[in-house]
């Protein structure tokens, strides 16, 4: 019983991790288009298309853009502002495009 | 006439730079399937997707983990032997994808 509640909380806890919010990303993402696309397609081949790209991943790349694991100007200043929920919305709401 | 000559000239430097070979690319891309998917669709979520990634791109991040610009242990090791013909090729395979 007590190996049963605890897969439940973990399964729990790493749902909530997972889970963003798409219509908040979506909100949010007004400024990633100007390089990433409206539709997280790029219409410039030096950035990379967002649509369709897994969530974790994009979660973990703007988390290391953040604590300056991964160096790039223009994303430093793009990801200051955004807490972990907005990550999390993010990547949701591109993982949801097509 | 010197002008277009030498727009001439550019543009069939900008096209060498970026034209990989698809089928050299795929034929180098058995070990980056254990990772990113044998048609460039990760079933990890930790990594990135690459199919219907702009090349451009694919090639800039290979070359910025092989000169450790970016940094990440697994890709370090696996670009190390890339020239940067292979990485074009590759990079050239995985847009080629859906």
């Amino acid at each position: 019983m007590r190996t049963i509640l605890f897969a439940a909380a973990l399964s729990a806890l790493s749902f909530g991790a997972q889970a963003g919010d798409v219509a908040a990303g979506k909100a949010k993402a007004g400024v990633c288009a100007g390089c990433h696309g409206v539709n997280g397609i790029s219409s410039v081949p030096m950035y990379p298309n967002l649509a369709g790209q897994h969530a974790q991943y994009i979660v973990k790349q703007l988390k290391a853009f953040k604590s300056g694991e991964r160096k790039d100007p223009v994303m430093a200043g793009m990801v200051a502002p955004l807490s972990d929920a907005d990550m999390e919305n993010l990547a949701a709401y591109y993982e949801s495009l097509k």
